[in-house]
């Protein structure tokens, strides 16, 4: 592979995510960054990219992409690692949790942490969709504890794959979101052992680390995480 | 393919979509009744083949699918049809709209049909989201009609893609849903007329006359909706 990636990224925005799985597969990549506090995401150069204004971007030989679960299963197929290929006995059930993650947890949390963008201004109403998705997203995670303890071998595994990936920043953002006080403390990764206990894995393989130093995100950016300190741009 | 798939359905729900790729790849399957009206998705049975209790299941050699949007992908991949396959140039352009499709348009459908699931039981509180989120969803379709005018090979095309599949019932469903008196008549397909074109255009194939009889959808189930009328078991 000698493509070079450009990704369009905010610190601690879903793009972790994408930088993430480019670190892992050792792809080489520049990153582009926008800005939030100057809402370059809703740009015309950006829209251009992405028409529905949304972080992340992964500039590709192919087209410019978007949507977390499809990059990240792109770049996969494209490399050939990280996840079950096609004709695998596995694909099929990777395939129905990642879209799972992408279409249920993922924007579960957005509507915990954007409420305004599904049900406008009015703050009581905001309040019970966060307390309901809050509830929601706990339910959730008990199911992927389930999954864990069957022992998928892309999840929770010895060998790291695009769902631990995907779940780890999204853990992340749980405890520290909606932020400072709009109700973080609902949420402890303690109660999911597996998964506490296969993010605290994550947290010492050198795609971590490289996310870390770059995006500003802490020691333990997954089991114990702080806000970011980005050293450039702004998280939010 | 020698394969047979068991489809557990409820008529005109997502088990649709999955019906109409199947038909048009002309896969073998047999379908298995999940009688809402019996809560039959949240049984023991049906929670051991997808734990989110949601339709459709799609059973295959390899074990339960669930998720619409991997079902679709997975049956494209091993059948070689109906979608840009990996290594394709179209791939990344593909996926990318697959997503937002499954985690943004789909979702916000079943914020409107559903709101109780995202808001709990405050009726203020659910009115106040499925205003929202109607004018979401006719943003999206904007962005979908646009597009569709760039003309992508996988939508909107001669050749019919799983794109096109799972985009016709969810416009079936906004002109009929939240019924009969939750608001239907927000919902006019003809403001966006490449998408109603191609909805046309798909009911005259025969995995959607196929589909017709069996869930009993009526004449024109895209572009002239009816309620279902189905020979077995019950749509809601």
């Amino acid at each position: 592979m000698t493509e070079t990636y450009r990704l369009h990224y905010a610190p601690d925005n879903a793009s972790l995510i994408i930088r993430l799985a480019l670190e892992e597969l050792g792809a080489p990549y520049t990153c582009v960054l926008v800005d939030r506090a100057d809402a370059a995401h809703k740009s015309p150069a950006y829209l251009a990219l992405n028409p529905n204004g949304l972080i992340p971007v992964l500039e590709t030989p192919e087209g410019a992409l978007f949507e977390t679960g499809a990059i990240l299963l792109w770049l996969a197929d494209r490399h050939g690692r990280l996840a079950p290929m096609v004709n695998s006995p596995e694909r099929g059930d990777f395939l129905k949790w990642l879209f799972f993650m992408a279409n249920t947890l993922h924007p579960a949390l957005r509507m915990t942490f954007y409420p305004a963008q599904y049900i406008g201004d009015d703050q009581s109403a905001q309040a019970i969709l966060r307390r309901h998705m809050q509830s929601e997203i706990a339910r959730h995670l008990d199911t992927l504890e389930g999954l864990a303890a069957a022992a998928p071998p892309w999840f929770c595994a010895p060998e790291v794959s695009l769902f631990d990936l995907y779940l780890g920043p999204l853990l992340r953002w749980m405890v520290l979101y909606p932020a400072p006080n709009g109700g973080a403390d609902w949420f402890s990764i303690e109660k999911w052992s597996r998964l506490h206990a296969m993010v605290t894995r994550l947290e010492s393989r050198g795609c971590v680390i490289t996310a870390i130093r770059a995006e500003g995100l802490g020691d333990a950016p997954f089991s114990a995480p702080i806000y970011a300190t980005p050293p450039e741009g702004s998280a939010t």
